[in-house]
């Protein structure tokens, strides 16, 4: 077998390579390990934009995975020795919800940026008050609401924006699956969020109101089991479903507009999308046509726009080091937090009201 | 080619042959020929026990076309004229809803039985005085609640009584379908007593309380999209989603139980209910046994009952024929019509005050 | 209720009711009442352009199942019968295999066009016969290729002709079922003169070779499950698996092209066919490449046109009719049947001689 | 947050840790890092058991990005200094398949077993020099037939074996996609070996005979397209369709049985396989009967065994490394190896004379 040189060096590592410390590129710690944590690794380690310096958890074992991966990455049980490293620009927290907040608080005002899990934090207060204190320090806070950076939804949103759906009539969202039960929080701040992120990066609005309705089992007064009504007004209503008890693992949401539709299947992975072509024509109750419509349910094509196989979670990587380095603003920032937070707030107020209406 | 004898008959045919006239067998009259008319015509022409004498529709083509197939059959565009045949005992009235409660209420004072399309009427008042007025008389009430009628739900049934599926713990019911836009009601009425008279004869109870969110476009004021949310009680809910403007046609019942599962896809020809052997185990926070408990979210087998490919609505005439000629009482008797309309009408006002949930 | 009149009708019964013996129409009769013929009874009854007079067959189970749905239709077991009625001018004949070519001769003997089940013959010399009878007396012979009257083979046939599909490259279909197994042929006889006519209507020209392989079980001697392997040349190969063993019902026809493919899934109800943009680019071995092809296998969008719910032996029927008042020739003459009893003939002798390639 | 102590380990772990430089553990070198090489890389280093201490490939950004992940094992891009590295006991071959016989041979001199990638050589010549050479030198010679490890297939051995699915009738397996078209071999060698291995694991027995037909586009004199037809004897058929060119990946594997049948779609997240209790009853040709017997085609019910999520690719490298510290025989062996090889050969001859039926 011929010999091959092992100097050339394609441009990514090569820029990477070039600063063998990273000074000149934002050096990043992880904090929290658990489940979404080493995909967070695994992405930013893969960022030729940014150095990976420190990953921080308390469960040794978890860090010892990740060392075992990638052994150049920095280890530590405390982030507090994260927060006191000036080295470090910037900190992405994967922690548990009720964990959010004081870490994020603390990272901001060591005078780092920000990168966290969805749900921002556990109550509106935290989330305004992170908003602010960004905003003061000038400093990036950004969410990890992944979904809005995935190729599909991007494409959906071309859909929407461009008038081709019409107006929106109705969003149906179900995402239910035999999934984890969070030890701190229910099924609605759990897998809500991506569905209101995706509907709020969407539409661009708040919904005026929202009620929620749900069970909770297996004795913990944690809600396993929910579904949302949102109220957008102008006659645009969404219902998300969300479930941690569902043998069947589903992930849909249906975009019903006065022109054409868009089913959203992410577990899907040749046809993610499919945009139907049809509509209700309504016309009087003359038998025949009323049978015909019956029978001829489907009145249009059905196309499924190609998507590229990027994973949405390296965009939201390179979105953040974007941020670090252009000091653009993301599509997923506090503020967009801070809305997705209001309206699980509300929709909490909702479930112990038994399904009030809680306006917004 | 041989000649084969043309005398040989089997019994079923010889039954109704061997008297011409039918006269000992209950003379029935359909009236209302519009979409699901026909297929009433069709199963109770086909049924040996009944004789089918007389069809009504105000619309000559509707009448014409059941000529076309039925010469035998007499036709009317009047009811009054079935109402005052004495040799017909029994009517199937499968009108618009607003006209069901005048014409049972004719019918049952004419001393004639009767199945009606469901819902059963309008509102509760009329379903209650149907019930008495039928009750009264001694004459059979039935609805046709097709869907109980069918094979995958009277083995759902099973699965429910004999305990297999554990504790219920919710069901979720899609019923969408770019679907013929009832003039005179919305979506909930035309859609949910499906859903509805699965859950009641499945459960054999009316929900608590329930509550209903949904949308009208098409500007009629009546809703083409809705959303219920009832509640058994001890922890279980059900979600049913009604829809008019799907351009993807779903009919979907899922039961979680605290043991098993299961998934009714009514649209599917082979496997049209899947039993899933799963279930949670709400175990610690153990990181690894975490991972593992998202990653491995099926624990168990699938299995899919065999089911005849007997038509629901050939069991409704069958039955509907034993209560005329044996006196018995049907699933689908003039109460549960009742039950499912006090749901109805709980709905509809929940509808009406923007989702506030109504106690039954 | 308002009385509505009954002399109103559509033209097309109008047409029928104003020649009550139909005199004017063409008289039909119907040879074979097994598991094809009452579909065949039922569109022809259907047909305004035509009179169905006659019904026949050996089994007075089934002319009394006949007479129960259409009593006007006259019924003999006999089929010497019709062809002595002078007002019968078109026979249809849907009996076993065997029975083909006798029924048929005699029929266009007696001056009768003919629609006859697929296969047109059991031999290539008894087609070439029933061909050369039929030009001879100017008379309609007429092969029940069902497929090639469907929407969906329709739509196929734009793509091709249009060049929209490049080059083809390949046809494979899959026709399996837990089906009915013949008694006196085989299960290529059977299922593949489906994919043969539907393949000969697309591409208007019989393969230069073919071979067949199979395996008879359940001791008939008669194939249960085969392959069939086609060579079109220019580079273009079908595979037909036919299969009467499969507990899984699967139709369907994939049609690989140079610039785009179609899968057509005859038992999708909603996208019976999907239209996939995408094809192979060879670039050279470049190792990134190498991998994005694999992972991005799917390079262009899929589309699925809308197709009409037309039954297509509703046009099977109305193409007979037009034939005999019209004197057109079909698109299933006696020359496509022919062609198509050719290839199933060397099927078989490739059958016999162990998949042996046989050149036609 | 709490500071965990770093110095726990999990056993494994700490096997792998307590002999830094693994002396006690075998030492082995992956050689080609193509498409599937970085896979073996992932395994073998994630193996507690052994220790992959060098990759090899001429193509340096290969060998960059595994440094990039694993910057502990070596890299060199000659063979030569693999086979002359003493600590090295075993080596493991993903290179192309002209390739794999030098290479293997060479390793096999030097005293070192070999894992190499499927097919195992390009010729049958080479396949028994390999067989022979191993075991005269007592080392391991196994086969990468990744799928003969996977639960799916173990799941299906076990109903073969229990004889729960009767007597074998056919297996159809599909194995197509819009794949990487390998430069050196055409698709038969590429994708026939996983049907083969898996169908020799299940049969434990060679094809009587094979037949083969395929297709060459894109002007390669490689076929692209292909069928095989193998006969079992006994009256049980295999056929395989594999295919580059299809846009749509399928990956089915059919086994047809007297008494019940199984469907493995490898692409099937939740539900892999799925066992078909249902047959074929060849009654009389009774009408009756046989309409039903088409209508009611599936007579029994469907279950689908839950299996583990095992990787089948650490499975394969468990075992290998228990060959390489226990001396077991591994199932897919050199032999194995050399069956699968002797039935491409013989296919590729069919393929020469135009699916000639070759003997075995």
């Amino acid at each position: 077998m011929a010999v091959g040189s092992l100097t050339r060096k394609h441009p990514a590592r090569l820029a990477k390579r070039s600063s063998p410390r990273g000074c000149d590129l934002p050096q990043i710690a992880v904090v929290g390990l658990g489940y979404w944590g080493p995909n967070l690794v695994r992405n930013f380690h893969a960022q030729p934009g940014c150095r990976l310096k420190t990953c921080c958890d308390v469960d040794a074992r978890r860090l010892d995975a990740v060392h075992a991966d990638y052994p150049a990455i920095g280890l530590c049980a405390d982030a507090g020795e994260i927060l006191a490293d000036p080295q470090i620009t910037a900190v992405v927290i994967a922690t548990p919800v009720a964990t959010h907040f004081p870490l994020a608080k603390a990272a901001l005002l060591a005078g780092k940026s920000v990168l966290i899990e969805k749900p921002l934090t556990a109550n509106v207060a935290q989330a305004e008050e992170l908003v602010a204190l960004a905003d003061e320090r000038g400093l990036t806070l950004m969410v990890d609401h992944t979904f809005i950076y995935s190729p599909a939804v991007a494409r959906i949103k071309q859909l929407v924006d461009s008038g081709e759906l019409g107006e929106l009539l109705f969003i149906d969202s179900v995402r239910i699956n035999l999934g984890l039960i969070q030890p701190d929080v229910n099924v609605v701040w759990d897998l809500a969020p991506h569905d209101l992120s995706i509907v709020d990066h969407l539409l661009g609005r708040l919904p005026r109101s929202v009620s929620a309705f749900g069970a909770a089992h297996a004795g913990r007064g944690q809600e396993d089991v929910a579904y949302l009504n949102l109220d957008f007004g102008d006659g645009l209503i969404a219902n998300f479903h969300v479930n941690w008890l569902s043998p069947v693992k589903l992930r849909y949401t249906r975009l019903g507009g006065s022109r054409k539709s868009v089913v959203y299947n992410d577990l899907e992975t040749a046809e993610k999308i499919k945009v139907y072509d049809s509509g209700v024509d309504v016309r009087g109750d003359d038998p025949d046509s009323r049978r015909q419509r019956l029978v001829d349910y489907r009145t249009g094509d059905v196309w499924s726009p190609h998507l590229s196989r990027e994973e949405p979670l390296a965009r939201v990587a390179e979105q953040f080091i974007e941020c670090l380095t252009r000091g653009v603003r993301p599509p997923s920032d506090g503020q967009a937090g801070l809305r997705i937070v209001r309206v699980l707030d509300a929709a909490q107020r909702s479930l112990r009201a038994r399904g009030a209406r809680v306006e917004l």
